[in-house]
């Protein structure tokens, strides 16, 4: 049985990393968790089966930290924590100095524990930003808009310098638009977001003209790719992973209103950090792993309502 | 007459764009500098006409920085102040913290003070990394090894992005391994470094096998450059400013010991944040300004000893 210390455990990705496994009997035996988090409960009531512990505390806080490598037996780490989406990375100090700051605390600590092995959910959009080209591959250049993209492709260039320097294995995912069950940010994730409006009787907004196609992947599509690679050994690597489902905001619209004609929305002025158009090059893990499932992902459709996610 | 704070005045290339402004009759009514250093003096007694004022005291200092912008009319920044260099990079929070962080303040001092043109002296070599492809242009994707590499690289994106967010104007100039007078660094620039060796009678201690290809300017060129395209307006933009005098280290030994054939060396490993080899394409920088001088990069061979660069 594996120990994974989960970083970000009651956010969306840790949420559904951790119901992947209570739900999957090949998998239940095999991982336990043990999360960080600021609160001692998931803060929608969501009960895990899979969890060793709960440490509740400050990420940036080195001492507590320090004190769950002590503890703890940790096989590796799984960080999914970010105090920003890119919506409300604004203040760029406080992104460096909770994230990437806090980051290099914890890569210091797994160092002195021994500890080098370290899976980093980044972003795919927010990491490629806006360029000509819109399918990007891991080798391809980056133009991060957000500071929110910028840090975590910061904390993505330490990762690999601390392979080269420290012989960590930093197992790198980019990640395309999440979406499904367990979804309750505001800022972040049209699909999940529009469902709810419509759920509330409340209009979505559209930031700019709504045509920019982005890439879209089902989170359980996601937690079944991750753990395919987690049950290998961890290594050093760049991944892009996304769903294969490109879509535009506007396309996107159209579906939930053929579903619900009581469905409304209305353009509203382009945040300026917002990427408009990306899509995943997914070759290369298409390559490590031969075929991939995008069963769920292409079934969004389907779902009448964000209620069928709960 | 223009104001310009710069950021790191007492150092090799501070020294060196103030030193190029004193002997330039056409420059010297024109630029007038404040400098933020961490001393009254020059250590090494250097004395400028073109300083208009010394500010003694902490980049890091938020209020301190603002007095500066409180106090002075200034036009512009040149940002040249790097608390590290690859080879002393291996601390990564202070590197991120008294650089990153200490930018980020000062760039949120400028936008409050409506100054928003800088230009920032960023890294060839630091930034690009070791990768197959030796010659590297400004869209190419790069690798950074060091926390050195890793946070310039960080800035030059923050920079972008106030660009796009808060309407600066941020040139950003990747600068190959600059060499020539006033250089008095132990840990960069293996041309004076060498030379300065030869005079001490040591040897030189070259790191790895000293194969590698690496990309050289002399440091007035790099100010000609620099002039020309400050006496335009400063636009966002990333140039790589190369002397187009690409050598290895071996090479370079090669040279010296023809002159003097006391010089010595040894060859000790090679640091693992060392950029082994690179080189950069200057198309785009020439595509701007149109011929440029590369005569004092390519006269060095002539110079007998760093005595010469005093």
């Amino acid at each position: 049985m594996k120990k994974i210390l989960l970083l970000g455990g009651f956010g969306f990705i840790g949420t559904n990393i951790m119901k992947y496994v209570d739900n999957n009997t090949k998998l239940k035996d095999k991982f336990k968790f043990i999360i960080l988090e600021r609160m001692a409960r998931h803060p929608h009531g969501i009960i895990f089966k899979c969890i060793f512990k709960i440490y509740v505390g400050d990420f940036s806080d080195e001492t507590f930290i320090n004190k769950i490598f002590i503890e703890n037996d940790i096989d590796f780490v799984i960080h999914s924590l970010s105090t920003t989406v890119p919506a409300t990375s604004t203040n760029a100090r406080f992104d460096v100095e909770s994230n990437l700051i806090s980051t290099l605390k914890l890569l210091g600590i797994m160092d002195k524990h021994n500890i080098k092995n370290i899976v980093y959910i980044s972003s795919g959009g927010a990491i490629y930003g806006d360029t000509l080209q819109k399918v990007h591959n891991e080798e391809d250049a980056v133009y991060p808009k957000s500071s929110y993209g910028i840090v975590k492709l910061a904390i993505e260039k330490y990762l690999l310098s601390y392979s080269e320097l420290y012989g960590f294995q930093s197992m790198i995912l980019r990640l395309s638009n999440p979406f499904g069950k367990y979804h309750y940010n505001q800022h972040q994730g049209v699909i999940n977001i529009a469902l709810r409006k419509l759920l509330n009787k409340e209009p979505l907004e559209i930031w700019g003209t709504g045509d920019g196609i982005k890439d879209y992947i089902f989170i359980e599509d996601f937690c079944s790719i991750l753990f395919r690679l987690i049950e290998n050994d961890i290594e050093s690597c760049v991944y892009n992973i996304g769903g294969s489902l490109p879509l535009s905001v506007n396309e996107i619209c159209k579906y939930i209103l053929n579903i619900d004609s009581n469905f409304e929305f209305k353009h509203v002025n382009a945040s300026a950090v917002d990427v408009q158009s990306f899509e995943l090059d997914i070759t290369k893990i298409r390559k490590r792993l031969g075929k991939l499932s995008f069963k769920k992902t292409y079934e969004w459709q389907k779902i009448e309502s964000e209620k069928n996610y709960e």
